[in-house]
């Protein structure tokens, strides 16, 4: 497979006399591929019914004259200002109840019906006039799902659309009491009419009722979304793409990715340190102007599996951005990493978000490749050189990993219900257990629950909320070895606590007691180092005990190809479980620099340095955002 | 008086089928007392009208055939479904005026006059069928008044209510206006029907303002309470009781429990450590699975005196609970040390909340004495052993302490209309003198501001509003040594300066100038050592000085028995203030370790060791979580 | 000149027998002018249209009587409960939309018309009664305009007015659209009846739409304040007055001091410093009791620009306040200081808040000179001792500082709406600088962006919005030296990158390309020495560099008289590139010990010891609190 390279494009924002200049300078940088279009509704469709398709007409056409593909947005996410007016309820509200208005972006609630009809018409007259033209290689749905906390809505219409869902899951009223436990509070519903929100309630609701309505909400993003792709399929063969972003775990990808062709995310290694990689501040500052050395890789994972191994980077920052609470530059250099990070993660494209900086409207401080003026911004001799070395680089062939790790949206949903720890986060756990094999320098597959292990040696199960009959399945007949975490299969799909207490494996006598939850500062230490931050199940079994807490209850248990991880392990005690486990799995590794990362294709072996300083990787110095590559025989 | 054990049983979250056996083991455990019924409203009134006796019928029934008292609930905590279909406007709103909707519990508003009449009316139907019963012991009304911050309600029923209170206390509109101060900012009313709730102001409305609105929502949960008192009490005379929780002071408790016969806490070391006892990190650290060493006995002597004497433990945390940030176990030993320090301080008896775990809804985390698989909890044996110990110990007689100290719910409401310092807090104030005093190993009663001061060598007053007439006489016939606090007697009854400055004591010649308020991290020092924290008086006296800044400035202040404390002594200060007080008064005392506290009753001395470590006490080792007693003569 | 004391007094709040003994005694005490009346229009007019004007002829009377002047107020900061009855819409909105209601103070929008009328209805009859009163010697219009963040609403009556003002700025909805950056997102509107309010919408709303909007808001204060102005000028030619806060900017202050002659400020040194200073907690412990040393300064510098050169301080803390967090008293001696603080800066007249402590309502914890019970506070023989002090000196001759800060209102709005980095405030950027200034012991004018530079050798323009055509004539031609601080120029008045990239000055060759932002606790070092902290521009210039950071990017640049300064300099660096450019401008300084500040008039030279230690300043010993002054030739 040969990587691509490309930018996102707002002719819109430019007069048309400058549209050929761009493209002949985007095809003369090594770009090949420019997205457009994902805001412009009130260009296409100035007033309801009224259509102005020539300027799109022109910009597809002056890019597909240098040779450019492109690919083309619905523009659902930015309705226009008489769409509001039109369907005046169409906005979604906030969990206090307030109206979420109009003046920026992402202001529909996706249960609104006349809404989704308006998506699905704009949506099938863009591939009624554009599917067969040939320099499209690519429909991008909408924009960001769930950006700005969008998945949930608290308006009428999703709790409509919610009374709805529920009759169609439960069909009778005491099946739903029952699996809620409504007895608990005398809870106890008559009829679905009654069930209301789970928002504003005195004190916490239901953790079945939360999880109902996070199902619910994630599964109306994912029924939108199909019905855009299949208006535009009727039209076309080329791929549907939708770019998710980084930690958004409230709607299930997996299942949006199911009706597209090709995952894609959008790629802020700065912003992201920052806001959401949950790293505390000795952490962020080291990698201030580079990026958490994990965050990226464990979306590029995870989006490979959305896409089905079909994935790209749609927007890779390329300098500072406007929205983080603070706004470094990358070091030079780690616009060339983060793009070769992602091709050794297998993207088959990476686009730098946006060609030209704006001088107008909320992201005028976000740079692009050029400056608002025209100029090449400082980071385009960076791209320049990138294009050219992927242009001279070998095909990258795919490969499996040897070890994988199960992740699983709902379960996210679930721990956000019921933490029962201020500090436990079902992504978190998961990305803290990445980020320990990462350290090891092996390559990494995620998988869905339901995911054949064929061809995996080890395979890491953490903070599974119930157990999928599926995956019991195939752990019975599965040889390699298996770590199952902490909170895996302790309820049932109701998020009850199942007859069998957790973790609830027939083969492995294990009970969890009870779980004691602490803060990160007050750890509980293990005899052989390291200790157990954030979540500790008191666990009674016969089994093997390969590690405990210094006052003795076991943390590590063992059958066979089995193990057992009754607690979140800190940084020293999940490195030494894992070197343990790569040991017996006869899975090579080694253990990098700290900030040093690596990752195998079937081809290539590529090292990252994420420092600012030089260190020395295998007898070799590595600069600060180097990028090393060996071919693999 | 011979304490007795119980525990908290919900029949209707189980199969009939069940009861039986967990009766006889309950039995066979050593409980005597269960408690049941206080959620079950929707199985008890499945619909408006219609009801479904038979299986609390039954439920009762198995438990008496075991031996086992009851106490029975009224259900109101858990208005059902329906009940808000007949009421819709029953909800209470929160400061922001938002609806607290159904979904959990305690989602009524005080004021709502039809809803006051559906809890009279299945108190009553309650009450006619079972209150002849020979095994229910006592009714408890309602559940954890003002949990969730349910108290205030920002609702119209409330507003109307709020104005009909005014006008039955001030008869007319320029007496309320006078009171308040109106003319401060010409906010003078011209009726009662003006007058709206004191939220969202543009800044800080009227104190006396905000105080008559906290006085009128405490009289609301009085008067809510009085009338399910008085609808039983027309039908039998067992004990009524009602569950109070810790450092809830957001309405009166002197006065609910002047309506009942026995009072109640729910008592959560751990989860009240972490969320309601304001100790730092370190403290909470250090007693991280014991509680703090002070919290519960602060509230026993509070409940006593709430019950007049006669108070139970009605829920008693048995392991980790769900519901603080963080939700680590009891260190083994401390579920029997707080039920020997509930007995210390003369708990008639000390029930385990719950019997066993639920599977399903809000709480399924929290933990019982039986696991959800029915199997024995961790506590289990611990609480076998401490029932035997009970079983066996001797009778245990009642005594009056020798230091007492004032506390009054009013205070604290406004105290919080005006705190003048951030950190200032009348609940938190009265504590930690009470800490301060038990460090010195003396046992202390809670007295309301009118109580008698008869017998007792030591009163403190510590931050009370305004001199009640019944105190003052009292006080100027008291002959023991009498403390007062900072900021007490600052006040009129409707929120004044009073014209003869603070402290306001005729027989003392001291006048506050003015008061100082400052962060806990710039302390001010004192000439002996130690220092003011929070809160310093500027005091000009001609009395003798016995503490003094480093400045110079007054500090402790005494004449003949009085002593004026003109600040808020950090424990260095306070432990040789109340060192030299006690010596005074004559009152044995001995310096505790850390975390080591002690209570004698009118038989036995107690000691208990709050440390997760062996301590020495008194020549002999203490273990983590021991306990220790010896006879009196 | 010779400046007056004075002080704010209420007779409505005490018996009209106390008012000739007050009166009395201010004048005894050396007061010579008093405010009145700002918040009693429920006693001037009780009910719509009844007056009873009797108690203030009275208290003018007395008051004269005694010799004192009078400033008399407008009482449109507090409209009587009976107007919100009249006009129930008169009440403004949060940002959530909540009304902000009755019970306090400000309680009204601006927008709102019939209020508008009412205000001017009881300015024009006041005046029409008072205006030839002989002993009234200014009108103070309204108070502390913005106190309670009350200048920016969100009801409806601001909604229309913002359309209406949008109409009459652009004329044509595309001019908006295209101003705004509409394309950006399909934010594009029809007209202009389809915009609201920038609340509540999804994600950030444009800037400049927040920015259309803040200005719109400070407009609408500025037409308020001109009708009053206009209402009562129709009467009587005595000055008219506001009294401003500290750190308000969110009105434009220099445009409602155009139609007053005198600006005044309401000085409270302690509760400013801890919340509103910015300092971090080391300072504000070092200054607890002394407040801020340059705060005071700033405020005295800034109003004395917006009353173009009239201003006075209407009210000075004399103790411990009730409204910050935390409320200590001053240290002894600090009332002095400040009040000779703010005659050192020019003022005309220093009022002490207020006369006498009032026992009820919102301030009775708000010392006075007075105690309640009418006692002398701690403060009085401090104030007698400076009214003495006043008395016997010289007269105070204006003069022109040598050096000037450019301070810009709009500015600080579009760094609010756009700060790009969390820590970035134009405010605390222009004080920072101006704080830096101070320590080097130099006299500062504030100037206004379109204000003369004549006269002046240094100026500087930190972080202006976009460059006044007016002030980029003036610097064409002027002289002395210019340090163009971070931000300055970056923007068009639409809020847009201009087309030449800041800094966007002809005759620098100087360009920004890109900004990065970043964590107050971690700045990038300077070669020189100390750092670049928060905010740090890219530039590209071919001028002399006389700074750079330790990576060698340019931060200071030179040609010529004008500097530009890339980003925000710490303490340690802003003092080197100041004394730098003071030894260019050839202006002398001397560094001060740390809290020490000086300044100068015409006619002396005052010395300020802000520290609670004795310090040494020029070989004499400086005790805490002291001021000194030497006369100069």
């Amino acid at each position: 497979m040969k990587p691509i390279l490309g930018t996102c494009y707002y002719p819109e924002h430019w007069p048309a006399s400058q549209w050929d200049e761009d493209a002949r300078q985007m095809a003369e940088l090594g770009l090949k591929v420019i997205r457009i279009g994902e805001f412009a509704w009130s260009r296409y469709e100035p007033e309801p019914g009224r259509f102005t398709w020539a300027w799109l007409d022109q910009a597809i056409e002056t890019l597909a004259k240098h040779g450019l593909q492109v690919v083309l947005c619905t523009p659902t996410a930015t309705p226009p200002r008489w769409m509001v007016d039109r369907h005046p309820d169409m906005l979604a509200r906030d969990e206090q109840g307030n109206e979420r208005k109009f003046g920026s972006r992402r202001h529909y609630c996706f249960s609104h019906i006349a809404y989704r009809e308006e998506s699905v018409r704009i949506a099938r007259l863009m591939a009624e006039r554009y599917a067969k033209h040939p320099a499209i290689v690519g429909w991008q749905i909408d924009n960001e799902y769930s950006c700005h906390d969008t998945v949930r809505s608290y308006s009428d219409s999703a709790c409509t659309a919610f009374r709805v869902w529920l009759a169609a899951k439960y069909h009778k009223i005491d099946a739903l009491n029952t699996a809620w436990g409504n007895v608990f509070w005398s809870m106890e519903y008559d009829e679905f009419a009654q069930i209301e929100l789970p928002n504003l309630t005195v004190t916490e609701p239901c953790p079945t009722h939360l999880l109902d309505f996070y199902r619910f909400s994630s599964d109306q993003v994912v029924s939108y979304n199909k019905l855009q792709a299949e208006a535009i399929r009727a039209y076309t063969d080329v791929p549907l793409i939708h770019n998710y972003m980084g930690r958004t775990v409230d709607f299930d990808h997996y299942k949006v990715g199911a009706d597209l062709e090709i995952a894609s995310w959008d790629s802020y290694p700065l912003g992201f340190l920052v806001d959401r990689s949950g790293a505390d501040s000795a952490w962020q500052q080291r990698f201030e102007r580079q990026g958490d050395p994990d965050f990226q890789a464990f979306h590029h994972d995870l989006y490979r599996a959305v896409g089905n191994g079909r994935w790209w980077v749609m927007e890779q920052q390329p300098g500072p951005v406007n929205w983080a609470p603070n706004n470094p530059a990358p070091l030079p250099g780690m616009v060339r990493l983060w793009t070769w990070e992602a091709i050794a993660h297998q993207a088959e494209a990476v686009c730098y978000f946006r060609w030209r900086q704006a001088p107008f409207a909320q992201e005028q401080m976000h740079a692009g490749l050029l400056r608002p003026d025209s100029q090449p911004a400082a980071v385009y001799p960076e791209v320049a050189e990138t294009a050219r070395e992927i242009q001279q680089f070998d095909d990258i062939q795919p490969a499996q990993a040897d070890v994988a790790i199960v992740f699983d949206y709902e379960s996210c949903w679930a721990w956000e219900a019921q933490p029962q720890g201020e500090d436990f986060d079902g992504f978190g756990l998961a990305f803290d257990l990445y980020r320990s094999l990462r350290r090891l320098g092996v390559s990494i597959d995620i998988l869905k629950p339901e995911s054949s292990l064929d061809g995996y040696k080890l395979v890491l199960i953490p903070g599974l909320l119930a157990w999928p009959e599926v995956l019991l399945a195939q752990l019975s007949s599965f040889s390699g070895s298996v770590l199952i975490g902490p909170r895996t299969g302790s309820k049932t799909a109701n998020f009850q606590i199942p007859a069998q207490l957790p973790p609830n494996i027939s083969s492995l006598d294990c009970t969890v007691q009870y779980v004691e939850t602490f803060p990160i500062t007050s750890p509980r230490p293990l005899t052989d180092g390291g200790a157990v931050r954030t979540w500790l199940e008191s666990v009674q079994t016969t089994e093997t005990v390969l590690e405990t807490t210094v006052d003795g209850q076991p943390v590590l248990i063992s059958r066979g190809n089995l193990r057992y991880l009754a607690g979140w392990p800190d940084q020293e005690a999940a490195q030494r479980i894992f070197q343990r486990l790569l040991d017996d799995a006869e899975i090579a590794y080694s253990l990098m620099p700290e900030g040093v990362r690596r990752r195998a294709t079937g081809s290539h072996e590529f090292t990252f340095n994420y420092n600012a300083t030089s260190v020395e990787v295998d007898g070799e110095v590595m600069a600060p955002a180097a990028v090393r590559w060996r071919a693999l025989d």
